[in-house]
């Protein structure tokens, strides 16, 4: 198809002209996203300013059969918040819808619409002594219609659950326009199949987001972070036992990091300083909360790795000493991916296996990557106690473009030894447009046509996001 | 339809005569529940001792129309589990299915079949020093299955979720009798839409879970279960409110009684003792837990109760000396449901409201109640830190009847207040047979004819449990 002037019009009658872009300058920062990997074309950016205005949008897209890819903050990672190169699809920006409706800090919920951004959360709950525990890099700039969306995981699943554990309710869009109300403050409900974990993680292909109920958890009274040297990621499998035992839910982060992706985001982005500076094959930078106060998290930081000390599983370890510390700590891990880009261009993989196979999935991995990518350097890091590492391979400076040309090739390696441990080759990035035909040619047969068949009940028309997903 | 000799020959063949029970005394505990409210016929009960069986039980329904429930332990308060009074339908009994395939202590999963009971798995849970945290009074009978297609609650949902919080995998057999095999271990995993959650709380009607991968927790180290009495429930939810603030989620269970309800499992259940006898209107047990001991969770309890002492929130506490005690305490709380069965007849609403709504919500449905039922005696209880209350009404001794009649109009007005409050008036036990009208009249028409096309989607010849849910 393509969008005819009349229908363009029609579309920004429901919005008004001001939020109906379509010069090239004004759509140019939608059409594209951080990592430049997708660029796409569109006619018109709508920018509705209610929910009664998302209902119409997608009335008439229903109706005229025009295809409609939601955006939120545009921080994604594979493509699905970006149209394609047809110049056919609407771009419909959810950041308008930024209202805070509700805190409820009795019930422990924030009702918020979907442009708001994940950082304005987090600052709401906490000026009311709680948390909204999802914590991702990008926070300043992703919204929470995305975060849902993509079912975003982050730093803190390991005690808080990822996105879809923290939304108790939602307000859809459904394709036909029909508003689908479940904007509930509860913690048990089971009236009925869940609709609402349909549409988290689907990606804006099923409909749109537009507000949600979010779970709010009790700030912890004290927070420490900790810092260690291993050997290995065998060794860091031990002193995640010993965290996990000793500390139960109050191990609230667990990250590993090769020393290369630690020395990268050091030798690249400024203020970053390894706490430990030792020629050390590994590091893990650990978090422990407590309801109580900074004494017990630090005394339970200090029992874990005192004992890890002793059995030889840490080289060594360094607590931080003040908040301010901790957050440095916090740099270094979270200026990874920022190093990587200023370095060279690099090939990514976004996997999860199970937490007990790490140390036996990177050593087979590593391998594939030495094979596949000679030249590259394996960056490997992420959320060790999810299970989820970004097992990233650094391309040799300059030679951008040879080195690209085997993402497809080595990604399909990687992918093959993920596969063998029972892992998943899309932890918490999404499928979006770019692993949507390994998807389709992976994923056992029966969960493809299922969700077919899905996509076809609830979106007939196919309006929804198409090329994304499934 | 009428099921033929024929057909249930063919039934037969797939499982083997041992496996497949018509007559009437080998059927009877198949077609009746617990609480009795239920009863249906059968022409026959399966027993399929694999899940390739289940597959071609389900393969032979759908090719020849043939309705099918589905049965775990046959615990489930609302009919979901028992056939209909047609003698149309087929028992598909998972008992059989009770292996335990495998325990990974370092991935924190166990991986069960269907017919496991959940007492099974948190033994061997506990054989590991790990824990499935899910418990419900009837655990020693309900299985997996059920479990999970009914997604349970129960009394730690508080800090470790429902069934669903706690399952990463499932093995699942559609209605065509094909098998959909997502038995992941992963804690993210964002490959396409969430089949599981589907299945997950469906009550058999769109599907068979066979398997599943459970979530397993490090065993918390010491435990402390106390007793408070109190004035009312908004004392309660200051009480609550400390509680939850001071101990985040060392905070596993927050359970409210209405003193009449405590007496009465005094009055008909051996070796019942309230543990603080004074004439209160209410009671809470708590317990808190604590990664590192005994002492820790004795210490965070008796902040709690001297600031709430303190503050006036709680007229007396009592904190248990040993594990012994504690058992006790639980124990005044697990017998309410038996010693409401024993006193006489009475009338359940199972719902959930926002926590800080609970004060108000049992003032103005208590109203409700004694217009409605002025010869009834309201005997309240349940998981208050989740919002979920058992608002039963008991009946006067004798006159089961004509109490019992008043069971409609009586659901109806309190769940009127229920949806004033924006809770469920089916928060942990299903909607079944009992509810589904209900459902279908009060839930939102948008939320019900999706629903609708998610049931004709994935079971198109409607052979899964009909008359249930939807």
């Amino acid at each position: 198809m393509t969008i005819t002037p009349e229908l363009i019009e029609r579309f920004t009658a429901i919005v008004g002209e001001k939020y109906a872009l379509q010069a090239e300058a004004d759509t140019a920062a939608y059409r594209h996203e951080l990592r430049k990997l997708f660029h796409g074309l569109t006619p018109l950016v709508l920018r509705p300013g209610s929910t009664d205005e998302v209902a119409a949008i997608l009335r008439l897209a229903s109706e005229t059969g025009t295809p409609i890819v939601p955006q939120g903050g545009n921080t994604g990672l594979v493509g699905g918040q970006v149209p394609d190169g047809s110049g056919d699809q609407i771009v419909l920006s959810l950041s308008r819808l930024d209202a805070i409706r509700e805190i409820d800090a009795d019930a422990g919920t924030m009702t918020v619409e979907a442009g708001v951004s994940l950082q304005a959360v987090r600052e709401a709950a906490a000026d009311r002594d709680l948390m909204f525990p999802l914590s991702i890099a990008s926070q300043g700039t992703a919204q929470i219609g995305g975060i849902l969306a993509t079912n975003a995981g982050g730093v803190n699943v390991l005690a808080y659950g990822n996105a879809r554990d923290l939304c108790l309710g939602l307000e859809v869009v459904l394709p036909s326009g029909e508003v689908l109300d479940d904007l509930r403050k509860l913690r048990k409900d089971n009236t009925g199949y869940d609709l609402r974990n349909l549409f988290i993680g689907a990606e804006g292909t099923l409909g749109i987001v537009t507000a949600a109920v979010l779970k709010l958890v009790p700030q912890p009274k004290g927070r420490q972070v900790a810092w260690a040297t291993l050997n290995d990621p065998a060794d860091a499998l031990r002193l995640y036992r010993l965290a996990s035992s000793a500390a139960g839910s109050a191990l609230t982060a667990f990250e590993l990091m090769a020393g290369d992706a630690a020395r990268l985001a050091e030798a690249h982005v400024p203020d970053v300083r390894v706490p430990i500076q030792n020629e050390t094959a590994w590091h893990v930078l650990m978090e422990l909360s407590s309801g109580r106060g900074e004494d017990e998290a630090r005394a339970l930081a200090e029992e874990i790795l005192s004992r890890a000390l002793e059995e030889g599983a840490v080289t060594d370890a360094v607590l931080a000493a003040s908040i301010a510390q901790g957050d440095s700590f916090w740099k270094v891990r979270e200026s990874i991916p920022e190093a990587q880009r200023i370095e060279s261009a690099s090939i990514k993989h976004d996997v999860s296996v199970p937490v007990s196979s790490i140390p036996d999935f990177i050593v087979e991995a590593g391998a594939v990557v030495e094979r596949v990518t000679p030249e590259g350097r394996l960056v490997c890091f992420g959320h060790m106690g999810d299970g989820n590492l970004h097992f990233n391979v650094q391309g040799p400076p300059g030679a951008a473009d040879a080195f690209l040309a085997k993402w497809k090739p080595l990604n399909a390696a990687v992918h093959d030894v993920v596969r063998r441990y029972g892992g998943s080759f899309a932890a918490e990035h999404g499928i979006g447009a770019l692993k949507r035909d390994e998807l389709i040619a992976t994923k056992p047969p029966v969960a493809i046509d299922l969700m077919r068949r899905i996509k076809q009940t609830l979106d007939p028309s196919g309006i929804m996001n198409p090329g994304k997903v499934i």
